[in-house]
């Protein structure tokens, strides 16, 4: 078995397990002995953050991350303003669940100039700096994979995470790695380098050729290509200890026995992380 | 309509027509005023080498392009030594048909070790380079998008591209600029214009939200989220004046009356490139 060490930093990214209400994947990460949870905000917004703030604090288990701000972008004022407001209430609900990081998933653009939509990306991050510090949260920026360029987020390189962190104190602004956005990357172990102190989050998961479906398609870890451990030794040289994320979205884990779904998460965890 | 100099540069690239042979596709191009053609092997290989050659010949069409050699990495001495065969096999039909140019798709890693896959495709490369030579034809490497790293090719950016051309000279070793596979990158502008005088070929389609399939599922130009425009200048503002191949993989157009196809590909080429 793997070590202990390796285990007590597991987290249950709760969109591996989305067919789960919050209650649910609590009880499931005890169940499993699974020391940590990110949880998603849709799941929140289910039966409010009152009660889930309750069932946290009930369970005792450890929030790694809040999922998810972000999707700054916007093709008007009014939209813009309203997406800096959601992401007041993100920071809200992450200090609330007891976590000190908020996943920032970009946007993508809201038409064909991407150079200005990277610009409201920066512009956005900086406005909600003081908030997010008034509130004892960090902005972790996670690059997306390019494939998710036109729909998801305009940021879709470590260098790009980082250029836009750097212009803000390490415990602002950091990055996440995710293995299944940057594994590809020919500049991925200069760009961890780069990030040490910035680091707020290491996400698992795996790609799998051929790839059922580009959103829905990641695979666990061990069945694709990525150099996991590789990576995981290098976020790890560049100082980041915290929880490790394991984030699977993929339509067949949604659609079997979530108690199953959670066994092969901790054993392909221990055998391939 | 659109200028007649930018209608003089444009080339269909057989693969947008794949339900045409050589001949079908040649005539195509007459029948539709399309003055180049890129030329793909397995079309080649349904007729041998001097069927294809006396049909180009014939046509007075301009062949812009070879597609494709690379495919470098391998698992083993004898396999790799095969694909530089395969390649000088590549050049050969490439100056037989009277192009300068072979596009380089590098090929997927054998395993999981992507650093060592990507020194296979330099050093393949720096191997052909005397061959190509002899024959007058240079090597063109075509980054690919990083979703398709794991599967079809290790080089997925401009940067990569051009740090291997530059170690060989101009007339040797150069680069292909296709939109869909270099769109998102927020280095692309700094890196066309580095690779200023290596430039050997520019490819449109475009990208749209939801793609209907990761590897036929390229757009016609005008229907995605593409600046093709942008991107076309900073290629001219780099040196390249050549031929402009209409690349689009989409099923769709497979299922298509390719007649009805290559007339849209005129104007959507004359109103979006």
């Amino acid at each position: 078995m793997a070590d202990e060490k390796l285990m007590s930093r597991l987290s249950l990214n709760q969109i591996t397990t989305d067919q789960w209400n919050l209650q649910e994947a609590v009880d499931g990460c005890l169940r499993h002995e699974v020391p940590w949870i990110s949880v998603w905000r849709h799941k929140i917004k289910e039966i409010g953050l009152k009660q889930s703030k309750k069932i946290i604090q009930d369970s005792g288990l450890k929030v790694s991350s809040i999922c998810r701000g972000g999707m700054f972008p916007a093709a008007t004022k009014k939209e813009l303003a309203e997406r800096i407001d959601d992401n007041k209430r993100a920071i809200e609900e992450a200090a609330e669940l007891g976590t000190d990081t908020l996943v920032l998933v970009c946007g993508p653009s809201a038409d064909r100039d991407i150079d200005t939509a990277r610009k409201q990306v920066e512009n956005g991050i900086a406005e909600l700096v003081p908030y997010a510090k008034d509130y004892g949260v960090k902005l972790a920026i996670e690059p997306l994979h390019p494939m998710f360029a036109a729909d998801r987020s305009v940021i879709n390189t470590l260098e790009q995470a980082s250029n836009i962190a750097e212009k803000h104190q390490p415990d602002e602004v950091g990055v996440i790695v995710d293995v299944y956005h940057v594994w590809w990357d020919p500049n991925l172990y200069l760009e961890i380098e780069r990030a040490e102190g910035r680091i707020l989050g290491f996400h698992v998961s795996d790609w799998k050729v051929p790839m059922p479906d580009m959103f829905k398609g990641r695979a666990m870890m061990g069945e694709g290509v990525i150099e996991i451990n590789r990576m995981r030794k290098a976020v790890e040289a560049a100082g980041y200890h915290g929880p490790i994320e394991v984030e699977i979205i993929n339509q067949a884990l949604w659609d079997a026995n979530p108690n199953d779904v959670l066994k092969q998460v901790k054993e392909s965890y221990a055998k391939h992380v």
